[in-house]
């Protein structure tokens, strides 16, 4: 159907239809879902009158029937939108050939919001929710492990016997510090956030586990600021480090940043890797950073792919999903030379 | 009605409540809708059933009816959701309480998955669409200039005879410059976008206006990089300028990044003002930026009261609707005493 049919439609209903067929309701609309006893002439007769018409079937009505409202519902808290923008172009990328729409709702980490949008979205039916946020290892400040509608968790943490999606840290800082050693670097620094993150830890101890068990790690805040503190208190040791692998692309930014400023040469000093790939901080470091990205739009993917599954009905079986994280190579790390053998190198060890 | 009952009506229907309470579904619903002839007793019992029962109304239901679904569409080509995401916050505060929820769905620039869009918005009956995107002067590439259901243009392009909102470009160019007037800066100059940007060409005019028709402007990208490189311009010449208003913050933490290097002041020898108030590079830049913010939220606030009005048939005249920005004082532009007088100052001459 063309918008020019659509406009001229103005909202054309199946009364419509039926008046100009000469037909009761009842019969339009057993016609035109090729259901009830009627001669073929008075079916297409209601066929042809429709699309001359230009009438479009509600997909609101067809929803009361079928029980379906082709709707799913976003909750986020994370109002900066880094994290849940890529989660929304997967699920919008999953669910759109299904003529599946998505209402977001941002409810930053307001409980009373939280509540008026679940109400409103079980109000129009749903088919069903995906909770999305900024961490983890935090739950969102509503519950919805009663609802009516199947629920699936995507970078938030749900309850044990809920569907859930998590990107996987481990394997992420695992491969940063393998990358960091495939460069021949071996006096290497975890420079991260806030230890009370459950990916901070995670990564910490995949940093260790393959950097040694003795390696140091820093904790601070997510911040630029703390990547230039970590720099001016490893210098403040004789023997500083050539490889640093950052809790994120801000710390590692602030990391870079201090290094040019103390005339310490990215990468040929010392060589810099970050997590996030928030293209805004890792673009515009100087050098570009090497970095982890988390693939979230593939977690938003599977997260829609599983809400569309659960809305229909099919089997699911809960638990945490662990997403596999993807090294992104500029130049803080090193050449494109020296880092495409390293990738081979990482790739044969895997 | 609580989570609780909502988890026990598990979709409670009509049906249920009319064979619970011994009427038809008509009665039922005319008991529940104050409508329709019935003894009190009949009217009382079935509302005492649905109580009982958890029944939640069809908001789908009642929409088929009321000719209303309460939803909104938001239409945008912002991957980045820089502009998009301040915009929904507002749309979300103003239709929030009205029980109206908001379908966002990212088209990039891709016709095709526009048109998807639309047919998946329309198919679901929605009172209204929203169209944003990441200029003011392009339109989506998606025609909605004939679509049976009112749109509002938000900081994108619309039809002459639309409802269309934007930010004051030349109001913010000018706070701008009269911020570093007020600080007694003289050597001004403007370190902007591609002047194929309406905005571009707004704010140097606004730019000029105020600083004296014969202020330099540089056109460039909307980078950290072009601003490293407008500062190694701008000093290759013997005198400097005092003042730089920058058409983005991207460029402006490049200027005050360079002027560092160079060993020059921020702000004791340089101001520096910027534009956008995107926080993850205005508040991270040393010193942190003064900035022009769009108010993009206010935008998107005034967006959905509009649509609102317009779905309840009221009337909007139609036209460019130009929204004020704001100052954001931090530290690029001079301490906080002779910030606060400048600001008197710009106040005493509005």
């Amino acid at each position: 159907m063309r918008y020019a049919d659509v406009a001229k439609a103005e909202r054309i209903r199946i009364y419509d239809v039926a008046r100009v067929a000469g037909v009761s309701v009842a019969t339009a609309s057993k016609a035109l879902n090729d259901t009830g006893r009627m001669t073929e002439a008075t079916r297409t007769r209601v066929k042809q009158t429709a699309t001359a018409l230009g009438f479009r079937p509600n997909a609101m009505a067809r929803a009361l029937t079928r029980q379906r409202s082709f709707t799913i519902g976003l909750l986020t808290n994370d109002t900066y939108g880094r994290f849940t923008l890529p989660v929304m172009a997967g699920i919008n990328e999953a669910l759109v050939d299904q003529g599946v729409s998505v209402f977001l709702c941002g409810i930053e980490d307001d409980a009373a919001l939280g509540k008026i949008h679940v109400d409103a979205m079980l109000d129009k039916q749903v088919d069903g929710i995906i909770a999305t946020g900024k961490r983890i290892d935090r739950r969102l400040p509503v519950d919805l492990s009663d609802l009516p509608v199947p629920v699936v968790y995507a970078f938030t943490e749900g309850p044990a016997d809920a569907v859930t999606l998590v990107s996987d840290d481990r394997q992420g800082a695992r491969e940063a510090t393998e990358h960091l050693l495939a460069h021949g670097r071996r006096r290497l620094v975890h420079v991260t956030g806030p230890d009370s993150f459950a990916s901070v830890q995670n990564r910490a101890e995949a940093f260790r586990a393959s950097a040694g068990q003795d390696a140091k790690v820093l904790y601070g805040a997510w911040s630029e600021a703390w990547g230039h503190e970590a720099v001016a208190k490893l210098w403040a040791q004789l023997n500083g480090p050539d490889g640093i692998f950052c809790g994120n692309d801000q710390i590692a930014r602030g990391v870079v940043d201090a290094l040019r400023e103390r005339g310490i040469d990215v990468p040929a000093e010392v060589s810099v890797v970050g997590f996030d790939n928030w293209e805004i901080v890792s673009a515009a470091t100087r050098p570009p950073l090497t970095t982890i990205d988390m693939n979230l739009k593939e977690l938003g993917r599977e997260a829609g792919r599983l809400i569309l599954d659960l809305a229909e009905g099919k089997p699911v079986e809960p638990g945490i999903r662990t997403l596999p994280c993807k090294l992104v190579l500029r130049q803080s790390c090193g050449s494109d030379r020296v880092a495409n053998r390293a990738e081979e190198e990482v790739l044969q060890e895997v």
